[in-house]
């Protein structure tokens, strides 16, 4: 088997690339490409590592990268939000144009690849029930969400066309990424924890009343993995799955940090409201029917403290 | 004022020139450009009219058709249901790229432009409710669906930028198109009625049972020329409407063509499955809450019947 991560040197593209490198769910294969705009390195030494530095927007680059000896597809490779609000026409090139280029090049040298899609809530927005269904409207209120909505219907179509054999997993917003801040306009879910565990000052720009939908990245990347093993008709007549997250508001996750490391510890975080980070986080939605996941053998996290002690766990903690 | 129509050589596109030449809703223009991939001819003798033959697949192509002076674009243009299913990458270029490059074209040059954006209930299928409201799922079931989905996202996405003022307008099957028979996988639904009182057989694909979403092309097009004249800021979250319709099963449409010309007439129609047509035709939705595109100020329907007799004015009956 030949697997195929693009966004290899991003965090969840190196998180993925070591639990199947640790072959922690039993996903056996012979070559890992980890690919990337800038050439990642694998986290763990291993033979059937290789990695390339490879720009997905320039036309031709998609069918460089697919052969016909390749299975499965890791689509992880785009730019965060905030990015591609600040910067739509780069956002257009990756996130959509990008992922377009690969179904082409799947569909031209083999379509019975599995072709694992990472979209996100944030297709989600404007006025929205109380919990989010398979049924839910998609009414995205950022250009990084509509992207991502357009290529989702894109990798449906081409799945029910059988040109490609698509899975699209709708990400809860990731906490807690270990690193530093980013251009995602959920920077901050991870780093009004990360940063204080470390001794760091953090901004939160949103209101602790804000509802959020996480996942901690451990159960997202088993989820991945995950995708690739269920059988294709059990999906139905959508490829789109709202992956299992759990509910917690800004102010549950600070009570969290208190309960696990302290009120020194929460002391580190300052609350400065920002309009356009708001205006964006504000529009995902906080809760959902997880039923069709975890039918599907999807799986949920525990509670947000876990998560935190999950983290100190895989990263330590400065002090 | 300066008006553009694509797809301008269509019977759509021809029936909105002449409303909009008769000047029956009383929009003021002193120019409006008539192209399609041949080149128009105008419905009426008019000096405001030029006629051009333009392939919108072609790169370039739509920074030829508009300048700073445009100021409503009517985006007709697109390959029918059958015909993209059977030609998915016509269907992509035509339905989907050209409609980019349109926005891509406005975003250029002048986005105080309005776009008048023609899309579709094929963009819902799947597990659907019985009332289809503004925010149900979509969840197309052919090519041509998720084509228009995904530019109905991008108008959306452009608008919301402020690149383009721009307005979706989702059509309901149109019932009685003049003329002959299209690739559309609705095409039965003027054909059951046309061909019958034309004195020529009609072949029926679907069930008498079958629930269609219906709207006569005079309403279309009158309803097209309101959404210029709706303010931007009423749309609120999305620029998507979905336009009035009636509810009428294909047994009906007979029933009412049985009171307006008789069961001779009725008896030219003949009942031939096609698997093909019917899950593409079964997978879109019967009934819609039209609240909104009211509120709006869109207009609907009478009966069906009234639809036969305005198809009869119109167009006549050979006998």
């Amino acid at each position: 088997m030949k697997v195929i991560i693009t966004g290899g040197a991003g965090f969840l593209g190196q998180q993925l690339a070591t639990a199947l490198l640790k072959n922690r769910q039993g996903l056996n294969f012979e070559q890992l490409i980890l690919a990337d705009i800038q050439c990642p390195t694998s986290p763990i030494e291993d033979s059937r590592v290789s990695c390339v530095a490879l720009d997905l927007t320039q036309q031709g680059a998609a069918d460089t990268l697919i052969d016909a000896q390749t299975d499965v597809i890791f689509h992880l490779a785009a730019i965060v939000s905030s990015h591609a609000e600040s910067d739509f026409d780069l956002g257009m090139k990756v996130n959509f144009e990008s992922t377009r280029q690969l179904l082409e090049a799947v569909k031209a040298k083999n379509s019975a690849i599995k072709f694992i899609f990472t979209s996100s809530l944030a297709v989600f927005g404007g006025q929205l029930p109380d919990v989010i269904t398979d049924l839910c409207v998609v009414n995205p209120q950022s250009s990084y969400g509509a992207q991502k909505a357009m290529c989702e219907l894109m990798v449906n179509d081409y799945s029910r066309k059988g040109f490609v054999d698509g899975r699209v997993m709708r990400l809860p917003t990731i906490s807690i990424r270990p690193g530093v801040p980013n251009k995602a306009a959920s920077s901050f879910a991870s780093g009004i924890i990360r940063e204080p565990l470390n001794g760091i000052e953090s901004v939160c720009p949103v209101s602790p009343d804000l509802a959020l939908w996480l996942s901690s990245p451990e159960t997202v990347v088993s989820n991945f993995i995950h995708a690739v093993n269920v059988p294709a008709e059990k999906f139905g007549q959508s490829r789109i799955v709202n992956l299992p997250g759990i509910t917690v508001t800004v102010q549950e996750m600070i009570d969290s940090l208190r309960d696990v490391a302290g009120q020194e510890t929460v002391n580190l975080i300052r609350f400065e409201p920002d309009d356009a980070i708001n205006r964006i986080v504000a529009s995902w939605p906080g809760k959902f029917d997880i039923s069709r996941a975890l039918n599907l053998g999807f799986r949920a996290d525990g509670s947000f403290s876990d998560a935190i002690h999950s983290f100190i766990t895989h990263h330590g903690r400065a002090k």
